[in-house]
């Protein structure tokens, strides 16, 4: 299975800390890597066929401190899908001029949705043409880009139907919010003063939060699993949808609720 | 003003030499760069607000061959548009299950094109509206993803529009083709048995094409202004589209012709 990582601060942060946690869990996970990085309307996007653990473009991420209030990461196993560049999540569309980017965890069993819009998967994955799905009917029921509450109301009518084709552990963003879809694992993690430490739990790896943020800082992690010992990871329950922004949950919807 | 690099090879083949060249004129061009790689129908898109000379990208890129059939890579000096990441070329769109890279060196005075489709600009450069209007158009004239030849008419038809409102030096590619589009400074170079030495026209560098390359290898590099001293660097005629494919220019249509 494949791995994500989200993150949403209030102020622009990097995430290398929890990159390479993730990386960490990369060897086995060896199929192809992204991670987007929102930088005000703008994005950097990078994905790589290689491994998390090898690929020189996870080295340079790991390396260079990328300061982003929204990072999407997936490291990939393939499952459904060949290991091509075109495969590789995060996937990234524009729609009303804003760029997209979603990444999947989980399999969807014969989802062939009917896709009559404007987006179109370029590789064959289950997850990209869930996307397209997603961005279609987004396009339907707004004209234009509507507030953060209103994207949330639409995404929790439209999330559950990929969703009851299988396994759908979502991250998406617009660059306005963070939105998290949990489906059989995701788990998130609010990071706020007075700040303490982590420790990576597949690394000998610590950071003190405290040198590095001013007592303003708020940054929330989402991730398949939890990264760090020592924190309070809050899991998802199924169906779960967990809207972030300005670096904390603003607004969290059990399914049916 | 901006400078183009476009390459197309019947094999795939890494640019860090065309490349170099380029980031040698970045000292003056340091609002940004940006380069995007076909492989297969996937496309590895790295783009930076730091300048070519500078950015960590830019140099991961130097230091990776990475391998491609087709790229296209801008470097940017600020003319119209804040410097930002949304700002930074080459854009990219998917249509027709393909992604679209586009890039351009020029400006557009006044140019306000009715965008009433699928495809709407994120950043505010008068390129990214022009490549907008350009697939919007593309996708009334075709319902799926055409031949080579037919997307070089509809091209034909279209590239002057937004060329009379001012300077478009364009490349576009789909991963099919390239297309390069003159209007006033642009060049093109084929390289194939029997390879040569070139020398970098601003560095101290050489390559031996010869010991890089089999003799059934084609390669043509497409700039805005000639990279090499030594070479036969062909101007395109104001107006003239060059259509390559396979590494080698298949279609030269002159305006008007």
């Amino acid at each position: 299975m494949c791995q994500l990582l989200g993150m949403n601060a209030n102020t622009p942060t990097d995430v290398m800390f929890s990159f390479t946690g993730l990386a960490a869990r990369a060897r086995e996970h060896k199929d192809g890597f992204g991670i987007a990085f929102f930088e005000d309307r703008g994005v950097r996007h990078f994905i790589d066929r290689d491994g998390a653990s090898h690929s020189p473009v996870a080295e340079m991420v790991k390396r260079y401190p990328i300061k982003s209030e929204i990072v999407i990461a997936h490291i990939r196993k393939a499952t459904v899908g060949a290991v091509a560049l075109q495969n590789c999540h995060p996937f990234m569309r524009e729609l009303w001029g804003r760029y997209w980017v979603f990444a999947h965890n989980g399999d969807l069993k014969g989802y062939a949705p009917r896709l009559h819009g404007a987006f179109r998967p370029v590789g064959d994955t289950d997850s990209e043409r869930a996307f397209c799905w997603l961005l279609q009917e987004l396009a339907k029921a707004h004209a234009a880009v509507p507030r953060v509450e209103e994207l949330s109301r639409t995404l929790r009518e439209l999330l559950p139907q990929p969703a009851a084709h299988g396994t759908f552990n979502v991250l998406l963003s617009n660059g306005q919010a963070l939105w998290a879809h949990g489906s059989t694992r995701l788990y998130s993690v609010q990071r706020r003063h007075p700040f303490t430490a982590a420790t990576l739990a597949d690394e000998d790896l610590s950071v003190d939060f405290a040198a590095h943020t001013t007592p303003r800082d708020r940054v929330a992690v989402v991730a398949t699993e939890p990264l760090t010992v020592g924190e309070d990871w809050e899991p998802f329950a199924p169906g779960e949808l967990r809207v972030f922004a300005g670096g904390e949950a603003v607004a969290r919807h059990r399914a049916g609720a």
